[in-house]
């Protein structure tokens, strides 16, 4: 088959996906046998170099369909010369154990399977097919759910890879669209299965991809690339606020033991943004396995009211095991583990 | 008629709009004679200390239709002992003579009528009742716009009044739903007109608000306070980031008369979002009057390639009227107005 300019671009994308790694790459593709993956396994594969090694999980939920998913993987891969790990898990019955939905259960097994093959070919690569059309998706998703400017980011063409963050997560075609990869195939004659993980999408991604999303192609019909722009522009922000706060915390925090100690004056005069992204910051720091996603917006806001007030001393409980201790000059948080006795602690 | 809590609590979030300014104010409030502005109105007289004057603009677009809404907003204020400015436009043949929607006239026409009230009645405050509905929709169009993460700010409760930036426009009611402000006008008995300015919106507006919005009210059904906290975080990203690039300016860059020296080594280590708010930052002060909205984001990132390649020496025109002479340290951006004699220019 000749090669298109759609074929050549796609490709392009995927080897500038790799350019900042070293050259001599071996690869994990997760593949489900979709056009998605398919297209990104072919198009990695033609980047110089790399050494790719497909890896296919067989969820077992369709029976003699998901074992044919499994097959056409294999004949991909022996067709191309291609290294390809498959595995079965029982996903429903995971989910079962788990309490928790065939959804949920389905791509913690998937990311975990992932990680264990990665690791047993000695990379720390591992590339999906997420592209354009599911990432503006996620961007509605995440903004429906109320997640802030942060969670606008949606995915990253790099991230860590979720539950093993020492591997890292690429995405070659975060850029590309679902249209333009259906192409790819048609374009080289690559045969493609049903994709089986879009039966596996929780009912408000369907609604997203099937009412919402046409609906704001009607007014805007570029409104995918659109939203895919949209979550480049809050990741650079993200990236820049958080460079902010590091210089913030350099500037007026300094940090013991087990406290970090803030100039109270120096900490009021910072944008309101930064006042919180120190206070985020500093509680990341004191707990550090938890992460903030449990530390409450009003909480924050509470403690910005007092902080800022003229109050000469006070304690404040930013959250259960979060303290902060104010004084005229200084406010100092610290960690603070339900203790056995917590008169001894009282200022 | 007795106060109730919501009426209490919209007066409170009336008076919190006030709070930092002074307390002997007069604030001009415009009012259509509908629900959103004569709740504004009451909300605000009630705010001690504070003298109101209704501004109101007829845009003789509905004939005795209009003279009523006319007619009752003077009843209002009347009743209320407010004084009141109405005057009327031919906004249908602003619209003609200017070559432009009735919208977009309707719009220039009022805010020129609000500056020009504000400046007979001595006061920089202008009110407008712009609330959380609003808002909300005022989001998806600039997303669906693709106004990148800095177009999600959508309104603020502060702003430049249009056209006038020397007066500033307050929107008390921002984070007051509609459904609230009904409620307000029905406790207190405030008769309402059909609010006319609800017909002079567009068609993508319209849209938003008839299909988008109830759809996604489906999906989550706090989605208006999601879109509306969604702007609030925007706006306080946009504030850190140009902090940001304020510290980076004092960083690595220095002005003289005409031009902005640039350390590209120093300015290389910033992120990447940092970078593109520095160049613009740059051709903001060199072009004042203009603004950025006109420089592409593709021509920043083509500089931005220039800039970062080991590249000796070059010089790249980043719009028409802004040059960048590049050397191995620095990078020098000057304005280049097109000269009669362009060569004289020329390194």
């Amino acid at each position: 088959m000749p090669v298109t300019n759609l074929v050549s671009r796609v490709r392009a994308e995927a080897a500038a996906a790799l350019v900042a790694f070293p050259s001599q790459l071996t690869l994990l593709v997760g593949v489900s046998g979709g056009p998605d993956s398919l297209c990104l396994a072919d198009a990695l594969a033609h980047v110089s170099g790399t050494r790719i090694v497909l890896a296919h999980l067989n969820h077992q939920l369709r029976g003699a369909e998901a074992d044919a998913d499994a097959q056409h993987v294999r004949a991909f891969a022996e067709a191309r010369g291609l290294a390809v790990v498959i595995e079965c898990q029982d996903v429903a019955a995971l989910a079962r154990q788990s309490q928790r939905s065939i959804e949920l259960a389905a791509r913690e097994a998937r990311y975990a399977f992932l990680a264990q093959a990665a690791r047993e070919h000695n990379t720390q690569f591992v590339a999906v097919a997420h592209h354009a059309d599911d990432q503006a998706e996620t961007v509605l998703f995440r903004m429906l759910r109320g997640a802030g400017t942060e969670g606008l980011r949606a995915m990253q063409q790099r991230a860590p890879l979720p539950g093993a963050p020492a591997l890292m997560l690429l995405r070659p075609l975060l850029r590309i669209t679902r249209k333009e990869i259906e192409h790819y195939c048609a374009d080289l004659g690559i045969v493609t299965r049903h994709d089986a993980s879009n039966d596996l999408r929780d009912a408000t991604r369907n609604r997203i991809r099937h009412e919402v999303m046409p609906l704001l192609q009607e007014i805007n019909p570029g409104v995918k690339q659109v939203l895919a722009r949209l979550a480049d522009s809050a990741a650079a922000d993200a990236e820049v606020i958080a460079y902010a706060v590091e210089k913030a915390l350099t500037h007026c925090v300094s940090q013991t033991r087990d406290s970090f100690t803030v100039l109270r004056a120096a900490w009021a005069q910072l944008p309101v943004g930064l006042q919180r992204g120190v206070l985020r910051a500093c509680v990341r720091r004191l707990r550090p396995e938890q992460g903030v996603t449990d530390l409450n917006f009003s909480a924050i806001e509470e403690a910005r009211d007092v902080l800022l007030s003229s109050v000469r001393q006070a304690e404040i409980a930013l959250m259960a095991e979060i303290r902060i201790d104010v004084d005229r000059e200084h406010f100092v948080m610290r960690r603070h583990d339900p203790p056995a006795n917590e008169v001894a602690h009282a200022a």
